[in-house]
């Protein structure tokens, strides 16, 4: 893990004031898992009652950590349930270590809250190929769970962070059926985010109630839209984790709900954004959105391959309008295209169109426009009705300093 | 494009000495395309009965050179060829425009040289979606048809430079039959390298004869194994060609000939890896060699995953030994892995095995082999027989300076 550097000029202001969300607490310590001098464990205890859905890498080679969650996800759901997260080491490619390493911390957990095993769900993050000390963890449980109280979501997101130069959070409410309820998300990751879920690690919670079946479901469509639309370096994580705890404290009942679909997904792309925004170097943030694409499996491939392309990043890195990078990557993506019904804008401006730049364009307009730190390149296929937007940043002499300068 | 810089570290020491080659005659000429006080443009032709193939890009948006070139390919073998090429401008998004100034370019070089318009094929490179003030190439064709000659290899190299901070060449004689053919190549070509021929032109010219079919069938063949397992940053350029001209004037006839397909190979590898060597910002060249995967696809896709990542990239460039960051490549990588029976070396040095790091592994001696200017990654999945090698380079601070810092 490279040091961590001063906060990303993309940060927003502050840490947003989140919603405490009934019949689930938090704590966190200082474990000493590799950081020295700040938090690194984080405990969240849910309520008996409460479902829990989960979104996992696709990595092949994912974390001990992720392959115990994804073996619970869906089984008994029954008595209180535990998510416990350590910074500073991913318990990742450390063989049967690795599992000795969950299996303990896990029994340790469920020890010290009363929370069945089978309801312990863990993350690590940070370092891969070193063994977890787990036995730093196991000696601050008792701790950890005397501390558990509701409203510490900001000090959550801070123990998880590991090259984040921001704690991450985002919330929501919704009215259902005259009753208010609450969504509150935090998130953590900054390098190796690429689709399919990539080093980032994000825990939302709610006081609604939601079957389990139907919010695993809704979990999954809406990463779709949202975590796997974002990448810093194309590069995926092996213990990326999406868990959501549904507490149904509130008395109300959301499975199925529109609108506490559509409030959940603000909060996941809320999320997503800032995870974007605290790239690793990062100086801009892109949001690319395209349209008129065959498909829209079509679209999200053009969009990706824009997305994660050096030679574009380095473009916005260095506010050059080089349109022609966009369609070079483009014609490179896979998915179908015609160069002579393309058209693409930064921001307002048209800059191509009908296989040429735009007689509209100016270069002075152009250039003018990618000072700006928020930046939307648009693409139009015209092909059909294909469309999906996904969001990066540019790529920095940071990047390269925080991932090549630095000595793990 | 950007400026040129210092010769790569990696460069050759100089350019290599090669074989006249009977048939072909060059010559070069600075027109003022884009670049002031340097040759842009250099004319090859070929006499009657040579035989011409060639492999292109498969973007989308491939420029208009390359649409006429693959039209041409395949089709009448009668008469001289010629291949004319400009860099400074890629004459690609170009709209109807592109058309036509291939169209007026090859008919002046036609009516110059007397080769039949449909033997003549150009190439361009450079800027993207910029005119090709294609009368600046015209006013000098009479001038290079005078001035054709058998021993200008070299001037033809280095007219076709962009970014490139060395000229290309390499050769291979064979035997075949008590007689010997050559076999004598240039290629240009240093960022939006990636595989399926990115900004990549390559040149090669043999006196051998051998039948267009075959040819053309070698030539796809073999660049599966060599062009196509390079990658610099994953762009893939508009305009990549790679063209052969076979004179036949030895009198000798290597179609199908086991020899005359091994030093070919050995002419393109040596190419494919001088492109590498001169990849934007490269400080180090690395081989990976992926053996023991499911197939020989899923090989080159783990190879091309971990050559790819901007990760494994930077750490290459600080001399960091993070092999955890293979692992996780090879788990995005999308190709069966199995993480438990994954083994990782650098250079002879065992790094990781059975799902963890190697017992004999010491972390000094690998930090030591990576301050190795050329570095091999080698990965046995320990799944089956497919295997596949890639080259790629590190990832700089001078990548981002000549991408980012220069406006085009």
């Amino acid at each position: 893990m490279a040091k961590i550097t001063k906060v990303s000029p993309l940060a927003p202001a502050g840490f947003p004031d989140l919603p405490v969300i009934d019949g689930v607490r938090f704590a966190t310590v200082a474990a000493g898992v590799r950081y020295q001098g700040r938090t690194d464990v984080m405990l969240a205890v849910m309520d008996p009652g409460t479902s829990v859905a989960g979104v996992f890498t696709r990595s092949a080679t994912r974390s001990a950590p992720v392959l115990d969650c994804q073996a619970k996800i869906g089984g008994p759901s029954d008595g209180a349930a535990a998510i416990l997260v350590n910074s500073g080491n991913a318990n990742a490619f450390t063989g049967h270590h690795g599992q000795t390493s969950v299996a303990k911390v896990t029994r340790a957990v469920s020890a010290a809250t009363g929370v069945p095993v089978e309801r312990v769900f863990t993350s690590s993050t940070g370092v891969i190929g070193e063994p977890l000390p787990h036995e730093r963890i196991v000696a601050k449980l008792d701790d950890l769970n005397a501390a558990l109280k509701a409203d510490a979501l900001k000090e959550a997101a801070q123990a998880i962070m590991t090259t984040d130069t921001f704690p991450k959070g985002a919330s929501a409410r919704v009215e259902i059926g005259g009753k208010t309820v609450s969504i509150s998300g935090i998130a953590k990751g900054s390098g190796m985010i690429a689709p399919d879920m990539a080093t980032m690690l994000v825990y939302i919670f709610t006081d609604a109630r939601v079957e389990q079946g139907a919010l695993q479901q809704l979990l999954g469509e809406l990463t779709d839209r949202t975590f796997n639309c974002i990448t810093v370096d194309s590069d995926t994580s092996t213990s990326d984790t999406l868990l959501m705890g549904a507490t149904g404290a509130s008395g109300v009942d959301a499975t199925g709900n529109a609108a506490f679909a559509e409030a959940l997904e603000a909060v996941m792309l809320d999320l997503a954004q800032q995870v974007v925004k605290d790239g690793e170097g990062a100086t801009k943030f892109v949001e690319i959105r395209v349209t008129g694409a065959a498909s829209d499996a079509d679209a999200k491939a053009h969009g990706l391959a824009i997305a994660n392309s050096p030679l574009i990043k380095t473009a916005i890195a260095g506010e050059d309008p080089n349109w022609g990078r966009v369609v070079m990557a483009i014609g490179k993506s896979g998915a179908a295209a015609d160069r002579d019904r393309l058209s693409i804008s930064f921001g307002d401006i048209l800059v191509a169109e009908k296989g040429w730049v735009s007689p509209s364009y100016s270069e002075a307009d152009a250039a003018a426009y990618m000072k700006r730190q928020d930046l939307v390149i648009a693409v139009d296929l015209g092909l059909g009705e294909g469309r999906a937007t996904v969001w990066t940043c540019d790529l920095t002499h940071g990047y390269i300093e925080i991932n090549a300068d630095y000595r793990s």
